[in-house]
This record gives structure tokens, sequence and C-alpha cells, in this order.
């Protein structure tokens, strides 16, 4: 018997295949995106789910971190596994492990050499901004509520001098060291709905908390606190104290990243 | 001193006035509108915030009740008070003394005889479903989703025959008494949008849980397992067992009331 398991051929060992995850969340109730010790956040519950379905130690590489509180609707991720679960059914087993607040959107197979982190060409974020004479119930996970007029004719003027390739270390939060902080902003778009008013940007990358205190800053302008042409000495400054204060995290999402 | 006590002239009291609430709510975390013991309500806080601004007790008059985890974007209300407060401050003065998932939109003086509840001619509910590949994380508390295709042309048919003056009685919570079981549903919409499918009832009034045990026929319907052409026979068996299940509450929501 033993010499038969001895000879007994191991069935071949699948080959590493790379998953592709477009994820959505509602970050109210995560503490970020990125992996933490003892707190709930986005990638280590999409980990345990992998892990649930595949029985592999998962380790997911991300398109980018988002902060506690801020949401995704197509936050990109890869991982290896060895399971052979055809792509389309993995979604569905891994949504199966996940709560209500997190769900895969799509899952495709992508070659080895794709890196959600390092391929990602832009991302497309938006900023959600609630108006109107009273605070929303039903709006408040998922905006930013301002009270009173805002000038959004002055927010695209400033806007403007914020599109390019700029050093954006006004806009980054204190405390974070970063050496390059030369960033990429390709579009600032403005959206006005009914009740809201949306700004969209997009880029290559951003610095920690860096769209939260551009849109801050850009509340300002829009309460005539700051002059739209103020914003090129602010960027000049280099200096986070330059800038406007970093509007809360709730109204914004990532919507989108290409690759 | 005491001779000019009991001369002096008690201020006139305030004439009653009756103040009209446009009320908004995330129905998620509320047992239904509808004030209860030791369960929190969208009544029971509305009224004791209008207690800690007036100082008197509140008691509202409601346009209708809405069950546990439906929403509102226009729930309407009324109660008296002798309060002095100009109604203006008055909206903003109750929603300091309310939670983040309600809220007052608008406060106005009424003539004495308003009565929110007998006076309202018509109400507008949406039921929103949502479709696609992959139930929603980020629009789960405001839909229920539903899997796979949906045929919305014979839903549309099947809604034709529920739109009129009928007796609802087939389309009521067992157990729950009423005398008269007719009401009108004046019409029937159906929006599609890129991830949903928004029905919108408009009505003079609806029996307890009768829009969600409607959507319910109408989603067997939109799967094929009711034909269109059956509701007549569903509405003429006045048994609550021929129509289909109740559909959940979180996709529904009252959005306007009108006077």
């Amino acid at each position: 018997v033993e010499n038969r398991v001895a000879k007994g051929r191991k069935p071949p060992e699948p080959a590493a295949r790379n998953v592709k995850l477009v994820v959505e969340y509602d970050g109210t109730d995560f503490a970020g995106w990125q992996r933490q010790p003892r707190r709930r956040t986005a990638q280590s519950v999409i980990e345990e789910a992998i892990r649930a379905v595949t029985g592999e130690k998962a380790s997911v590489l991300s398109s980018g971190r988002t902060d506690s509180g801020v949401h995704a609707e197509g936050h990109v991720v890869n991982f290896r596994t060895r399971s052979r679960i055809p792509a389309e059914r993995l979604a569905a087993a891994i949504n199966s492990n996940l709560d209500a607040d997190v769900v895969v959107l799509d899952a495709a197979d992508v070659p080895l050499s794709f890196h959600a982190t390092h391929d990602a060409r832009s991302k497309l974020y938006r900023y959600r901004i609630a108006l109107g004479p009273v605070r929303p119930a039903l709006d408040r996970r998922y905006s930013h509520y301002v009270r009173g007029p805002l000038d959004v004719a002055a927010m695209r003027r400033a806007a403007r001098h914020l599109v390019g390739t700029r050093d954006f270390n006004s806009f980054r939060a204190e405390g974070w060291i970063e050496k390059n902080t030369v960033r990429t902003i390709e579009s600032i778009r403005f959206v006005r709905t009914k009740n809201a008013l949306e700004i969209y940007f997009r880029g290559t990358g951003f610095l920690y908390m860096m769209l939260r205190i551009i849109v801050g800053t850009l509340l300002r302008v829009g309460k005539g606190k700051i002059a739209p042409g103020a914003i090129p000495a602010i960027i000049a400054a280099r200096d986070r104290r330059a800038a406007g204060p970093t509007a809360p995290p709730q109204g914004l999402c990532l919507v989108e990243v290409r690759y």
C-alpha cells in the first residue's frame, strides 16, 4: 500500500491564475480600504471572502486606497489563485461570503502580468455636495451637505487652475510622508443636479486626502472666502495650511479605474 | 406688592396655531411611522423634537402611516401649538433636535381646519427595484434587488388592471381589520433607469401593505409566473392568497402628499 501511495501521481497543480475584481462598497461602516489589525476594512472582508471560497490565503493588490468612510462603485483589485472555479462563478461565490455593504460586480481572468496598482492609467472620483435649504435625511450617507448658496461659476474658475500636472503638496494630509507630491489631474467636471452639486475628478493618482482637501478649498471659493485667482498661490505655497479644510469622506466615491 | 401682583394682567395666551410639516426620513432604523411604546418610530422622534422646541406635549396628525423600513421624501403632518416661533425658524429648531435620518423639509402655518389625514387628496409612492447581474451595495438600503430579467411590458399590462376604483381586499395584509377595502389607484407609472425599475403609484389612499403586495404580484408577472390577464381574477377573489408575495419595505418611499 505504501508503495502504491508513493508511486501514485499527485494531480498536477493547477497553474496560478490572475483574477481581476471590480468591487462596489458603501464606505460608511468600513475603516477605509486597506487592511488594518482589528478594524473592519473593505480589503480584509474581501480577502476573507476569497479565502472562504478558494481555501487559499488571499492577498489582493488594489488600484488604490480609499479613506475611512469613502465609497466605491468601481474599485479594482487583482489576486493570484490556483482555484479552478470559473471567473463568473467566482464572483457569485465571493459575494455569498460578503456582507450587504460590499459586493463584487465583476470577476475576470487577466494576464499574470496585470497589477491593479501599477497598471492603473486613470481614476475617476465623484464628490457629491448636497444643497438646498435643509440637510438631507435620505442622501446623508452619500453626500456632504452645504447650507446656503454656492458660487459654482467661481468654483469652476478655481478648478481650472488645478487641472494639469502640479505639485499638490498644499493638498495633502499633514504628517503623511510622500517623496513625490507631483500628480496629474486630467479633468474636473461639475454636474449640477436638482439637490446636489457633483464634482468629478479624473487623474492618474491622488495624494492621501488630496481630493477632499481640494473640495474643501473649492467650497471656500464657492462661499466667497477664497478668490478663484488665489489658487495658483495656494499651489505654489506647497503648504497644507494655505489650502482650505478637508471635506468629509462620505461625499467621495471612487467611480471607475481605467487600465 | 401682593396687590400689584394680583392686579397685574397675565400676558394674553397666544392663539393656537396649526402648523404643517413636510418630513423626510430614512426608514431603515425606524419601526415605521406610528408611535409605539418602546420603539423608535418617526412619529415619536418628531413629537419629541417638537416638545423640546415648544415645551408643549405634541401630538401630530399624519397623512398616513408607513410600515417599518419604508422611507419618505414628503410625509406631511400637522400639529397645534401656542408657540410664537415663526414657521421658518420652527423647522430649523425642530431639525436641531432630530437625528440625521429624519428632517423637516418645510414648516408652514395653515388654517386651523387643516387636517393632514382627512384632507389628503392623493399620495404618490415610489417602489424601486434594483436590477442587473449583481445585488447593489450602495443602493441596498433604498431598493429591492431582483436577479435576472423582468418582463416590464407584461408588468405594465398587469398594472393597467389595477388602476381605478377597486376592492383591493386581495392586496392587504392578513389579520388586518379594515371594513372598507375599496381604494382608488389613479395611476401607475414605470420608469426604467440604468440599474433600476421604479414604479410610481398615485392614489387617494392605500390599505396596509397594499402597495408592497401589488409590487410582489407585479414582480411575479415580470418573472412569467402570473399572466397579466390573471389580475382581474386575483382582484375578484378578494383573498390575500390569490395575490403574490409582499415585496420588502426598503424599496418603498412616500414621495408626495397632495392636499
